[in-house]
C-alpha cells in the first residue's frame, strides 16, 4: 500500500441550479478538478462517481460512465458508486483504495446529485430509499422521522433540548456566509429555528438540510508522483468505511450510530492520531441532531456532551474545534451524491491554506465524516498537509 | 497484484418471483454462496453488490448495505455498484482489485435485481436510464430501440437477416432448458421468434431478453488461500473494463461496441491468451443482436461472419465455442444487476465440471461478458480451473 493524495478538487455552487442538468453539473466540476490538478483528461485511469437516486430524480442511471463521456475520458473504466447519502465518501474510498494499491496512478471521483427536477414529496420518497423501504418507509415513516426518532431519545436519555440543536444550523448558517459555493448564505438565530415549520417532531425545518443541486470533483495521484501536478498536494492518512442494520429497529442504541464509531476507530488507528489531532473536520449534518451523534460517535465529546459544547460555541470557526466550515450539509446544500466528495474539498482547500475568510489557522490535520441513510453507511477519512 | 480465486457462487432461480422481494433473493443467493464457499459471515471483510435501478423498481437504493445487513455481515463495509446492465461485472472488477491488491482477503460479490413489482411500460422507463437520458430516451427512442439502430445497421453492412438474428435465441432457449434456475426452460424455433410480436424494427418480442426477478452472488479469495475453503477454487485470470459515450450519435460505428473491443483485448493480453484458447463463454445478449456483435467484437470471428456461425450451430452447447451456455440473457433471464454475477457462477459450475446436463466437455478456460447501456461499459473477465 502507498501513500496517496488528492492533488485536485472542484465544485459547483451548491443550491436550486435550475438552468444546469446533471451533465452541466458534472462539467462545471470536472473542468475545474482537472485544473486545480494541472491534468488533461488523457491522464486519468479510472473514474469512480458517487450518486444515490438520479434514476428516481432525472430518470439517468450510469452516471459515472456518462460522467467519464462528458469531461472526455475517452474508454477509461467508470464505476459508480451508491451508497445513499454516503455515496460520495465511498466513492472516495474505492478510489483511495485503487490508488494505494498501486492498480491505477491518476483517478478521478466525482459525486453529484441534481435533485431539484422533481416535487419536494417525489424527492422526499426517493431519498427514503437510503432506509429500510420495506420495514421502515412502506410503513410510513419519512426520512426526518428516522432521525427525529433519534434525537427524541437523545434528548430523553441525556436531556439534549431543542435550542441546543438549532444552535448548530446557527453555527453551519454563520460558516455558509463565508463560503461562495454555498446554497444558503444567511444568517439565522435560535428563535428563527424553532419557530420554522415542524417537520418531523422536534424536527424543523431549520434542524434539516436542503434538497439541492451539484456535483464536486476530486483527483488523486500516489504521493510520490503528486509534486509532478500540483505544488500543495493533500495526504490521505486514512480512509474507513463500517456498516450497520439499515433498520433503526435491529439497533442496539438508537443514540450513537455504530458505523461511525466503528469507522472512525479505524480511522484513527490507521493515521495513528487521536481526536485531538484533528484540527478541521467536516462532519454529516444531514440533521442537526446528526452533528451531535457525529462529535460524539467520532470521539469528539464523550455521548451526551456535544449539544452543550456546540451550544457554547466550542465548534464554531478558530474556536475550540472548527466543525463544518464549509456550512455542512446544512448550510453548504446536501446535493447527495455530491456531499461526500465535497467535505474532502473544503479539507483540501483548508489544509492548504485556501480557505479564504473561512480558513481555520494553522490547520495541519482534516478530517471528514460521511454518514449514508439512518446511519447503515459511515466513511471517515483523515486528510494531512503533506509538505 | 495477488492472484485472486472464486472459492463459492450461489444463485437463485430466475424468473417471476412474486412471492419474493428483494431481500430474500438476496438472502437465496447469498445463503447458497456462503455454504458452496463453506464460509460464515463472520469471515466475510468487504461486499460489492451490484443493482441498477431498485430506486425505480421498489424505491429502495443503499441495496450493498441492505445485502451486507440481511445476511449478517456485521458492520463489514459494502459498497452498491451500478454500471447499468453491466452492475454485476463491475462489482465482480472491483471485488477483484480489491483482493487482488491484497486490502482484503474474503470478498462477497452480489447483483441483484426485484424487476417484475412495475409495470412493463414503468420497468422499459427505468431501463431506458441506462442510455443517455437527455439525448436519446427522452427524445422518444426507448432501450430496445437503441439496439434496433445497431441491428439495423449491421444488417445493411454485412447482410445479416432476422432469421441468424433469431438463431441467436432459439440457441439459448436450447441452453435454458438444461439449466433448472433458468427463467425460460422452453424451447423455440426460428419461425416462433419471426413471428412474435415486433418490439422495435427488426426486433421482436423473441429477440429480447426478459424482465427478471433475481440474485447472484460470489465469494472471492486469494488463491493461495482459497483450498481452507474450497477442493476447486476457480482462478480469476484477468479482470478488464473499458467506456464508451452513452449515446450513439457519438460514435464511430454503429456495428461494434469498442468497450467490448478494448476490454476484451486487455483480458486476453493479461490473461497471455487468445479467443482460440476460450472454451466457453457467457457473452451479453440482451437482445439476440447483441450476441452477434459481442462474437465479433470479442475477437471470435471477423466483423460481419458472426450471424452465420451461429445460425450454423458453430456456438451451440459442446459445438466449436460454446456460448451462453447458461442460456443467456435471453434464456436464464435478466434481473440486471445480477446478470454480470450470474455469468461468472456459470463459469464457475463448467470449469468446476459441476454444470451438469449442459456441461461443456473438458472446459478449462473460460469467460465471462456484461455490457451496461447500449456499449458505454463492458466488463471481461477470464477464468481458469486452479487444479
Amino acid at each position: 500500500m502507498r501513500d496517496v493524495a488528492v492533488i485536485g478538487v472542484g465544485l459547483t455552487k451548491f443550491g436550486e441550479r435550475w438552468s444546469s442538468g446533471l451533465k452541466e453539473l458534472l462539467a462545471e466540476a470536472g473542468i475545474a478538478a482537472l485544473e486545480d490538478a494541472n491534468i488533461s483528461s488523457n491522464d486519468i485511469e479510472m473514474l469512480y462517481g458517487g450518486t444515490m437516486a438520479s434514476g428516481r430524480f432525472i430518470g439517468q442511471e450510469h452516471t459515472a460512465a456518462l460522467m467519464a463521456d462528458q469531461l472526455g475520458f475517452k474508454n477509461t473504466p467508470a464505476v459508480r458508486i451508491e451508497n445513499a447519502c454516503a455515496s460520495g465518501g465511498s466513492a472516495l474510498r474505492q478510489a483511495y483504495i485503487s490508488v494505494a494499491s498501486g492498480i491505477h496512478d491518476i483517478v478521478v471521483v466525482g459525486g453529484v446529485e441534481k435533485m431539484t427536477d422533481v416535487t419536494s414529496a417525489e424527492a422526499s420518497t426517493a431519498l427514503g430509499g437510503a432506509g429500510d423501504q420495506e420495514w421502515e418507509l412502506f410503513q410510513g415513516i419519512t426520512f426526518p422521522g428516522l432521525y427525529a426518532l433519534i434525537a427524541k431519545r437523545h434528548m430523553y436519555e441525556y436531556g439534549t433540548t431543542e435550542e441546543q440543536l438549532a444552535s448548530v444550523a446557527v453555527k453551519n448558517h454563520e460558516n455558509a456566509c463565508k463560503n461562495q459555493l454555498a446554497q444558503f448564505k444567511k444568517r439565522i438565530s435560535i428563535e428563527e429555528v424553532m419557530k420554522s415549520k415542524m417537520v418531523s417532531d422536534p424536527l424543523k425545518l431549520l434542524d434539516c438540510s436542503p434538497i439541492s443541486d451539484g456535483a464536486a470533483v476530486a483527483v488523486l495521484a500516489p504521493l510520490d508522483k503528486a509534486r509532478k501536478y500540483n505544488d500543495t498536494p493533500i495526504k490521505i492518512l486514512s480512509s474507513s468505511q463500517a456498516s450497520d442494520t439499515l433498520r433503526l429497529a435491529e439497533r442496539d442504541s438508537l443514540t450513537e450510530l455504530k458505523a461511525t464509531k466503528i469507522a472512525s476507530q479505524l480511522a484513527y488507528k490507521h493515521a495513528k492520531l487521536e481526536p485531538k489531532d484533528i484540527d478541521v473536520v467536516e462532519v454529516h449534518d444531514c440533521f442537526t441532531i446528526a452533528e451531535i451523534l457525529a462529535m460524539e460517535d467520532l470521539g469528539f465529546y464523550k455521548k451526551g456532551k456535544a449539544a452543550q459544547a456546540i451550544f457554547d460555541g466550542e465548534t464554531a470557526l478558530n474556536s475550540k474545534l472548527s466543525v463544518n466550515t464549509s456550512g455542512g450539509l446544512k448550510g453548504c446544500g446536501h446535493p447527495v451524491g455530491a456531499t461526500g466528495v465535497k467535505q474532502a474539498a473544503e479539507i483540501v482547500w483548508q489544509l492548504r491554506g485556501d480557505a479564504k475568510d473561512r480558513q481555520v489557522k494553522g490547520a495541519e490535520i482534516g478530517m471528514t465524516h460521511n454518514v449514508g441513510g439512518s446511519g447503515a453507511t459511515a466513511v471517515v477519512h483523515i486528510f494531512e498537509r503533506a509538505d
